[in-house]
């Protein structure tokens, strides 16, 4: 299935008259206060979010699994999937491949493809993490951190091919979320499977193409309940300082302990210049990965306020960070789920650039928190949504996603053409 | 495999000399405050803890699964590896099964073949939290709370049916796990909900034999993500006493928010007459159902020093509590697991009965802290082991059970029979 | 000092083209779905917040205290601070009294002090967490808990008093908040704590007036480090349940534990008619005691989503609860933090009422959380301050309060009546 | 009051033969293994635990303090608890000063005062947490990362001036625990309040003397409760490293968020050569400042595993920590819970140096993780009571301290010596 503009603009059709009113509205509010209302849309839509492949199938926990119909159930039709979102919000023009479930065969005609959705290719994920069935050896007790130097090197050998896929493909980085861990008290020598650990990134970031940059994720527990050999920020930014100047920190939001105060990891890293890329979703208990601005929007913004601060500046030498939703859709719909998410970055982020910067830094310099309370959250009640909504219209995309992909039957489609027990490959 | 009492038998000769001596210094000294070892020992041999036919197998995460080799493939063999472990460590002599995993074709059969290994047979476990191939409705979003009346038949009627193959094999008691609630704010109606689940569990209720009993397990979170419909111990015992005399509320160890004082929950409950069972495992983060006593001793020693108020208390109405170990064996072998974590209750148990009462109370009246906790760790920093081994050895059980477990290659053996890729049923 | 309606009034008078721009649009929007604006501003009009007595100073931790100017020194003071609050946002017409900080001397002049500011006395609080100076008995080992009957005893008469102080002022109701509980293992016996808390509380239910209700708060831990006599709802509404139909449980929203959902348990009182009233704050890590919608608005709208669904609720037995803010001033002066923490309550409150009820209920039937996300979601991103501002207008307060305290120099008045280094009395 | 050799020795003489035949029991046990008992005991006698000289008074919580009697009213009071905790378990040899609640007048005196029993002083604390009487600009909107370079400079100063009376005292290390932060999303510029606190901490740094140490806390919360500058370990390591070789991050068991893998962190610290010291104390919930072991003493154990590992790592270029007791005494008698808590990280040292770590790498190596939790629990179900009675002993002090305290009267004594109602200076 694919989206034609026709459809779209017919949907919008009957929206107009009620967008036209809100956005007036607000463009006059915003345009009062000083504001460039276009240069907002602009920056709101050239905002591109990263789907990752796995996030277009059904989720599932160790209790259960219970699956949705009309699935991907190949790369191609996984690629076709972040096509229609890109098609229905134009805030979603990448995809991000997970080797060994991605492995592109055809690499010319699955680029091409892509482009048909004009869709690039994001970061490259490696998988440590599980076992294929034709691995020779096993990494329940680790990968890179692994007492076997053979385990090690078949971990070593994985991310160096998965970067050779994505070089085919035209991606610039490659994630590595390392399981790493264990269970038990005494199980592991921490400092030693850390040796291990930098050890086996040297020979991957040795094996980087040039132009290539490393994002190392970070995580507290899961799938191990006990010690993670990347636990947290510091140890990340310790392995990413060793490793070198194109070696990053990645920041996923649900990889933190409770009550974590993330935006201030997100300010502290971009200000080292190490801020490599952002994993969104959003969590009540742990990793629930959970639809982004589903449980905590207001921190979401919070994280954006820190963002925007961090790009604006002009000392900073933080690279522009690579965006990724990474969710698991166990309930819902994963194509309403991603495009519930996209909407919420997109609210977070446009909130975060209504922030009167000045303003703000004049209250803290007068430690005047009364003031600098009112000025964020004189941003956060603003209702930016019809900006939103203008940004995806003057894109050709919808004026409201979530409606569109149900008016248009988009998952009925899918059903119909994939069969109602087709299966994503992934989590 | 069977492990014969004269294999036990000869490894137990070699380490008795040692045993002996340090036995006889234990005993010496707690003979000379007062405490009788015999019947310490009598206590600790009569305290028996079912293991759930579902922990014989390697367990996962929502991440993988890394199976080893000679689970059991039947409830027959499930039946055999609880008997191994409790040749082994005669504190296991019981079994609790989980249907639909465990569903016994010949009752008789099933019955003679536990009896010929000394186990009974514990609560009878339901399941409505996953979906079985042949099942007409789903319980996605929910069971004994959803929406549709025909799913929540559904629900009972397995639960009625649960009853009735425990009945036929001459358990006393029904666990109610509900997974049931929801992943997002606004999905569910919380009142409702709650409301739904009482008349469903009064059906269930109802069908119970006059002489069973019902648990009901409470669950912060997981498999859902923002809210379960029985989220603690106040829903739970809310519940039960709705439901009448019969229902009670069941402690799982790994159920609670971070930080939780369980302790105190499991001395109100028994005040309250409601606590009806003990799932026991151990965790760091969330539900890990990590090995018992392999994260905090201590805490375990502290709700065992309020079982054993509690049980000693002669106006409490509170039954006799049921044991069991709940528990997933992602790494270790699970019966290697079980048998350290058996060992790690009796120890808390062993050390609980070591605690000077009166002498407790009269720091308590006296509001002497220190005093108090001199008391209470004067017994948890006793070096109770022997008068466990010598528990086992009265009962022809070894006097290292994981070390018996190792010497006579059972999981050797059992790979033998089994194979190297047998599969257990269940999670 | 006292806020004269005209200064309001010509304050309001150059803000109100900007209002009515805002206001006739949202009413627009509002009434073109079917929602009648005036009915929303009189409701919320109509939502009155309790002020503390305690909360007009600044507080601190036990690392210090970094007190402003012009704190009220006498209760007289106290009433005139809430008394200018109400002033500026006519949503804060009630007090409540904390005894012994606050016995009133000449009853008849304090009421008509209070009159003449247009406020009620709410809800009177004991206090038994600290020593007095002419005790006779300490508090440091518990109160209502004690294991000395003297001391039970005093904290009884104590709360008996309270309430003679509060009927003299025509409160209804008294509010229990128990610090009662031990720091180390073994130090208090739990079920003997409990029992004792409940039979002290029966002599001060007994001592209540038959129109009165008595609040139990309920708290994980603090100032107490390991058990709280009253750790948790379920505690509280065990303890409501045995001592009678006007014994409720009250919520304060610092007063749990990491993660919980707060939500729920205001759901599930309701349902039991059991929510007595509720203490307004908001905190990251514990009983933080931060203005109200500072950290978390989205939860706040949740929780005030479950309110009005209670409050809808036909069959349900539950009265009009009682609502209080109950903060620490630290940083920020007190009264502007109360100013901003009325506003974020108002505007929750306002968002809950936009809900569309029944298309919740019915995407909660059709088992559709994407679509009851969209709906809770539209209500929370709508932006209502032009509601609150006008509910505040029309009844003569400022249309930007915390705005108006400030042009109008409320604080530097006071430091000049009362001296810059006058101290609140209390915490 | 000063305690006697001979009052001891005869208190021990009562005590011995049960100690005797203790001290036997587990020395040939432990020989038997091939391990030396009397190099056991020697590495607990060199094992020498500061005691701060804040922690000697009754502590508080925001809602009160309940004090004790006879707590010691001047710096040599405070020596003189310090030397009675030494003369009774000869494991406390240092005080560690708090400045500007200790400021010595008379150097030449304190040293001697010092000296005469037997003690040491350790590192040097700085106050920018709370304002006192006489200064200049206050420290309500943080100290080292003020906006304003004159509050800074004030704190920049006066560090200088504890790094002056400790240089005077013999002292080597200069403690920073900076409670800098903010109370309210917005209120600070994270970037560039660190970048304000690396600056101050230079100018602090530069003004050492060369053979000093200077050691950073890092903490999540409390007494802010949104951000705080140094909120975890890789905040403080970032700044160490940025500082130079001789700064390092300091521990304080209580400064994590809920389940921290602290064990964890300390391995890292040591394999980077950058822990400096350590803080003991025991938590529940928060900064709870409780007796050490008195909650979680597997935990501690862990911790002390590591520390032992990372001390004989011979490669490591980690200096010898610092180890003091931080811990607040609401409830229990100070002292009493200072002997406590010595003893409770003697005996987790003298378990962790049971370990066999030959064995315990092999079972890491054979990724073994049942084996080596059993190497573990072996070490911590060892009863190492009698080895620290017998470490006390042979440098004349009391077999059992606690009693000790208590038969010699010495709170008793001190009582009538400083009167009811003496008042430690400090928190």
């Amino acid at each position: 299935m694919r989206i034609d503009k026709n459809q779209i603009n017919s949907l919008n059709k009957k929206a107009l008259p009620d967008h036209r009113e809100s956005f007036e509205y607000i463009s006059q509010r915003l345009e009062g206060k000083g504001i460039s209302v276009q240069k907002l849309v602009q920056k709101v839509q050239s905002f591109q979010i990263a789907i990752p492949s796995w996030a277009l199938g059904t989720g599932g926990t160790r209790f259960g699994r219970f699956p949705g119909g009309g699935e991907p159930r190949t790369l191609e039709e996984k690629i076709d999937d972040v096509g229609l979102l890109h098609a229905l919000n134009a805030g979603s023009g990448a995809i991000s491949l997970h080797i060994p479930w991605d492995i592109p065969k055809d690499i010319a005609q699955i680029k091409a493809h892509a482009a048909s959705h004009k869709l690039l290719f994001d970061a490259v994920n490696s998988n440590t993490f599980q076992d294929q069935a034709d691995q020779e050896h096993s990494y329940k007790f680790g990968s890179l951190c692994h007492t076997d130097a053979q385990v090690r090197k078949q971990a070593v050998n994985h991310n160096l091919e998965v970067i050779r896929h994505g070089e085919a493909l035209g991606s610039k980085s490659l994630t590595v979320w390392l399981a790493d861990g264990s269970s038990f008290p005494g199980q592991m020598n921490f400092r030693k499977a850390l040796q291990r650990t930098l050890d086996s990134l040297k020979e991957i970031y040795a094996g980087m193409p040039d132009d290539w940059k490393m994002f190392i994720e970070y995580k507290p527990y899961e799938p191990y309940f006990y010690h993670t050999v990347i636990q947290d920020w510091g140890t990340s930014h310790l392995l990413a300082s060793q490793l070198g100047e194109r070696a990053y920190t990645l920041v996923d939001l649900g990889h933190h302990l409770p009550n974590t105060n993330i935006e201030q990891i997100v300010a502290t890293l971009m200000m080292q210049g190490k801020l490599g890329g952002f994993h969104f979703n959003d969590s009540k208990f742990g990793d629930d990965d959970l639809t982004v601005g589903a449980m905590k929007p207001y921190q979401l913004f919070l994280i954006f306020n820190e963002l925007v601060e961090g790009m604006q500046d002009k000392e900073s030498r933080n690279p522009y960070p690579a965006w990724m939703i990474d969710a698991s859709h166990n309930l819902k719909d994963p194509m309403e789920d991603l495009l519930q998410s996209v909407e919420a970055i997109q609210l977070a982020y446009a909130q975060a650039l209504l922030v009167d910067r000045q303003a703000l830094e004049d209250a803290r310099e007068a430690n005047d928190p009364v003031l600098a309370q009112e000025i964020l959250q004189d941003a956060f009640r603003t209702d930016v949504r019809p900006l939103i909504a203008e940004a995806r219209m003057q894109a050709d995309a919808a004026l409201d996603p979530v409606a569109a992909f149900r008016k248009l039957n988009v998952r009925e489609n899918l059903v119909r053409e994939r069969g109602k027990k087709s299966m994503a490959t992934g989590l």
